[in-house]
Order: structure tokens, then sequence, then C-alpha cells
């Protein structure tokens, strides 16, 4: 499959890098096609790889993956042709964090409202999933990095776009795959940042997840 | 130890009589002290158990445990005399839920600021500890309804207010506490809300918690 991974930082990377490892062709997108940290990524990530502009990159995939800042990610999204977008499926990993204002970061977002949410509205033409956006990247690739059985959050309008990611999770390792519904559910995973950072400063170590243990 | 419990919807009964089943005293809190649920609580939970108005709960107990709304909590603690709170370690296991605008509710309070920070602004005199508000209250006392090993968070500003805490986690059964830390951690465990309330109706049972899986 052709993925069109749009965002240079270590999300994006270790994502596309994961995805050329499943045997997919990967474009990264950036702002500018000369971006710095693509061009370092593609020589590494060997002759599967592309780089290109956001536009670019949405043009050549058939599953489109938001790595870029939350906060920004509307903007990003506003400067692609819509003819570009049309009937993909876009997995949203982000967050919607404000970095700047100290820590902890806030949510832009949140309560009545997501980013999963928002980006669906704005690109009805698109399939928007959100999913993995809350476990460390590496993790997310290798979710055999936290050991036991432990979560990953699906949630989106489409049931056919969901399987396809529910597909690539397996691949990843993921076991336990908990499909939420649809997109309004994206408010619940990305309000797990909070107890995510919380918990990342606790430990020093951005190696665990979430497991929802029933009886 | 005496508890004075506030509030006699479920998760004040259910706290309640798991504090009586503890061997400690207890005065359930509420209006007026005529409260009918209150007084068929009383009745049921025998000899330990006393019943009066939330002052009356407040001066009791050594111990005070905030079951109301999380909406009206703050009007709550408004109503009773500072002199009646001194020093006491309170334990709020309130949500800030909106429950007035249909589904899903929306926290009156979230993201840079939680209902544990603002009664521990509000309530200075007292030693705030968030706890056990990320699950249902028959977990809350009875952990083994769940099956496997989960969490319950405590955060706070108060070691020894905490301690304190942690040993009734314990006298309940929880086997693993997570201290997140000082009481802006509420803010965390408080937007858990959104993905317990997403998995309460996926489910159709309240008898499943969130456990954090590490390396």
């Amino acid at each position: 499959m052709r993925f069109g991974v749009l965002g240079t930082g270590m999300v994006g990377q270790t994502l596309a890098t994961g995805f050329t490892e499943l045997g997919h062709d990967v474009m990264m997108g950036s702002r500018t096609a000369d971006n710095r940290e693509a061009e370092a990524w593609r020589r590494r990530a060997g002759s599967s790889a592309r780089i290109g502009t956001f536009r670019d990159a949405a043009a050549f995939g058939e599953v489109l993956v938001n790595c870029t800042q939350g906060a920004v990610s509307p903007d990003v999204f506003r400067s692609i042709e819509p003819t570009n977008l049309v009937d993909k499926v876009l997995i949203d990993v982000a967050n919607p964090l404000d970095l700047s204002d100290g820590k902890p970061p806030r949510l832009t977002i949140c309560n009545t409202d997501s980013l999963g949410e928002r980006l669906q509205r704005e690109l009805p033409m698109m399939k928007v999933v959100k999913a993995l956006n809350t476990c460390n990247c590496r993790v997310m690739v290798d979710p055999q990095r936290v050991k036991g059985d432990h979560d990953v959050f699906v949630c989106g309008n489409d049931d056919a776009a969901k399987a396809t990611v529910k597909g690539l999770l397996h691949d990843f390792g993921w076991k336990t795959v908990v499909d939420l519904g649809d997109i309004t559910a994206a408010r619940a995973t990305e309000q797990l940042m909070p107890i995510w950072l919380r918990l990342y400063g606790l430990y020093g170590s951005a190696d665990f997840n979430f497991k929802i243990v029933r009886s």
C-alpha cells in the first residue's frame, strides 16, 4: 500500500519507517520539498522511501497519516487541494497539545470537541480514523516494547476505513484493538494525554501503555 | 476512624457502607438532616451509621469524602463553616460532569484546571486527596470485582494525607496505587471520564478499570 505521512518529527519518522518495514511505499510530506529532517529520514529508510511537500505526500498516499503537531494540523490540510484527499483514509495520530505555555501543556481542543472530529468536519471527503495517539511512537510500531497485553484505541465514522487501520495495527503487532465507535470518541482518547504526560514524568520512560481490564 | 461522607447518591451510599464494613464510624451528610436516601441508608447500614446535614457530617468526620455531584461540590463546601474543616483530609472522588446537555456529558472544569484543584484552592485549611474517581463505585470498595491487576490513582499536596488514603485503599483491597504527585494531577484523572463513559457504553457494564502496563 502507498502511505503519505504528513510531518517530519519523531512520530512521523518512526511511523514512516514502520510502514516501510512492513513492506509499504511511503512518502513523507512537509511544508517544503527540501526539508532537512525528511531528507535525512529518506536516506536512512531506503528505496521505498520518498519525500515531498504535504501536497505531494497526500497525492501519493492511498492512506494518509497525520503526524503534524495537532495545533497546526487543520492548517496543514487546508493547504492541500481537496482533489488529493478524496475518499482517502486519514489516520490521525496527533494530539492537540499547546506546548507554548510551559508544562503541563494544555489541549487546544477538548471536552466538547476534538482534533479528530474537527479534521473529519473540515475534510468530509476523507475517512478519518483516530488511532495510536495514546502511546509513544516507538510503542505504536512495536507494541512488544511494553511487556504484557495492552490496548490501542480506534474510532471513526467509516467501518471499512477502521478495518484497514485495524489490519495495519495487527501488522505492527497489536493484539487488542478497542473500537470506541464514531469519531466523537476522539475527545476521549485525546483527553488521555494529560495522564499520559503525567505518567511519563513519573516513570521517566515512555515505554508504558493503557490497558482496560474487564471482568 | 470517623468518616463524614458528603452526598447521598449511589457513590456516597456505596462508599459509606464500605467504610462501615471496614469497621469505621460514618456519618452521611446531605443538604437537609431528614434526607430520605440517607435515612434508608442508615437503616440498612447498622449501628455505626449516622446521618445529618453536610455540616454535621463535616464536624463528625476526621476524614471527609466528597461524593456530591462535581458541578455543585464547591457550593456544598461553601455552605460548611470552615471551623468544621480545618486540617481534615478530604478524599475527593467526584467528577465535574454536566449531565444537563445530554450525552456525552461534558466536564464543567478541565484541561487547565480541575475540581480537585479548585477544592484545594477554596479549602486551603483541608488536605485534598483526589482518588477513586476513575472507576465505578462498586469497584472502588471491591476492586476484586474486576479480575486481574488494575490501578487506582491518587494525587494531592500533602504526603501524610495521601498515606492515610493509600492505607484505606489497601484496606478496600487495592493492590496497585499510582501516586501521580500533587493535586494538579486531578486534571489528568478527571479527564479519564470521557473514555470511561465511552467504554461503559461499549461494554454495557461498569466492571472494568484502567491498568498502566509498564516494561
